[in-house]
């Protein structure tokens, strides 16, 4: 686990997309945020008091999170002098990048003379097992995709606060280096090595025994070339009882691949449901989620209420709508 | 590359598909292996030589192959000790397993100290890349299974056997240990990260332009709960105009979980078609291959006429009855 609260760490980003794990962490850890760190030619906010690391630490922030991704996955300027100073100041240090802050010599030596670690949350366990998919135990609901940023993420973490709205025990189950902080656990499954893809998810979210879901943060999709191995394999491992479509009705390609088209809505729901029975023969599809943030309300609800209709399952916008009619549907 | 001759390692094995690589070298590379090693409750034997590691080196051999597969790729009982014994008696030591040679101290320490060399075989490429699955030049075959272990490298082999007595230009693509040590070379896929399975598959067949064949070897099944992620993404990187479908027909479970069926050969064959035509639109099922060794050879040429029959498809088994009635299916 990750000590939380944290720092986030903004640099000197000057993207908003650049910053979107520090984002998450904003949005859907609020409380275990005390503030933000910047510099003074960031021009960006996340609406949290502006703190250097000398206040950070005084206000009680456990580890800094450099939840910014630059292009590469490398260092950015100044980064490596930042988290030595959070070192310093008696924080630990996470990070999502490619590059690992433990194999920077400087901030492994400070990091072990001052008893605090460095988390590199593209590490996946070293003690992974292949999966069986033998049936476990519990409730466990994962997101799918028509492609790759689609919203799994959001609409996973959307369900949780939904179920604990209603008095119902659930815990997110991160996949991605953004849920991984968010939920201070998690395995990052496109990391692993490919033997162990169904296995990671199986240790994840294993058996459970209250009446309780697990909401597992779907990755890729089926259709996507570059990826689709990795979705299959969570699909497995999942064991999911029910899934939840994630969609996004106005991109024109597959994420990073221009020309090659999105699925069809219906093939990718035949798909998913077709290869989980393989795991889970009495799985079912939840519902839709839709991504409509760029559209006008009331197109959006048309859209929502036009694509339920056409499969026949309930469809929302989790974060315009909420997620009450994908609750009400759950097995 | 790996220096010839081998001895083949059996150890305490009990389990005749557990040594299929030393299996696949002496059955491919019969001329590069003095002799097998084994333990008195090793109930097996390849009909090579028995020998002791003494003996092994005396007659010349210059690598000891682990050629086991333990599920999960770890290392079994004595399997260390009878490597130190191998490199104290002078030979190299070479495996493929998940567990690396390298890692283990007392090994790196002792190969160090006598000038030999631990050969890990599931270590990837380190310039791998995420696949695209844009359409490629060239003609590629990919043998699929039901399970694990239902004859897909040895289908593989005698497909490029075949079409080099054909006079047709064909190369073998290994994607598993024992094939890469046959070979002398290709990509461990299953050892690759998640995110570059089908990369993996696209660097590993690239584009050409002659009018030969890649007959590339496929891994698992899209329907073993463990292993379906990378099949699926074999498939997509493969970007096959052939599928040979390899089977198993006296098999009571899939390898390695008791209790799991094997799919319908039907099921298998429509799922890997229609997975297939992501990257491959007008891709074919050329035919079935069966293992028929536990059959007598009228039960296994009436299993052949059969199966070819329910699934109107051409069926043999390519050890017993060689592989001319895939090659004249050819597209």
């Amino acid at each position: 686990m990750i000590p939380a609260p944290y720092l986030l760490y903004l640099g000197h980003s000057r993207d908003f997309m650049g910053i979107k794990t520090s984002r998450g962490l904003a949005v859907f850890r609020p409380d275990a945020c005390v503030g933000e760190f910047r510099h003074d030619d960031c021009p960006l906010t996340l609406d949290l008091p502006r703190l250097t690391i000398a206040e950070g630490a005084a206000a009680g922030a456990k580890t800094l999170v450099l939840g910014i991704a630059n292009s590469g996955g490398t260092f950015g300027e100044g980064l490596l002098d930042d988290a030595a100073a959070a070192l310093e100041a008696g924080m630990n240090v996470a990070a999502g990048l490619h590059h690992r802050l433990r194999d920077v010599p400087q901030l492994a030596a400070l990091a072990e003379a001052k008893g605090l670690s460095l988390f590199d949350v593209r590490d996946p366990p070293a003690d992974l097992v292949v999966g069986t998919g033998y049936a476990r135990a519990g409730k466990r609901l994962l997101t799918v995709g028509t492609d790759c940023s689609t919203g799994k993420m959001y609409t996973t973490l959307a369900l949780v606060r939904g179920l604990h709205a209603r008095g119902i025990a659930a815990d997110f189950r991160a996949t991605g280096q953004t849920g991984i902080l968010i939920a201070g656990a998690g395995i990052p499954v496109d990391a692993v090595v490919a033997d162990f893809i169904s296995g990671a998810i199986e240790m994840l979210s294993p058996a459970r025994d209250d009446d309780g879901w697990d909401v597992i943060e779907g990755q890729g999709s089926l259709f996507h070339p570059s990826f689709a191995g990795v979705s299959a394999g969570v699909l497995h491992g999942a064991q999911a009882k029910a899934l939840v479509m994630c969609h996004d009705p106005v991109r024109d390609h597959m994420r990073g691949l221009p020309g090659r088209a999105l699925p069809p809505l219906a093939d990718c729901i035949a798909l998913n449901l077709q290869m989980s029975r393989l795991t889970s023969p009495d799985v079912v599809m939840t519902g839709i989620a839709l991504n409509t943030s760029a559209m006008d309300e009331d197109a959006a609800r048309r859209l929502c209420a036009e694509t339920g209709d056409a499969h026949a399952l309930p469809c929302t916008d989790p974060h315009r709508f909420g997620v009450e009619a994908l609750l009400e549907a759950l097995p």
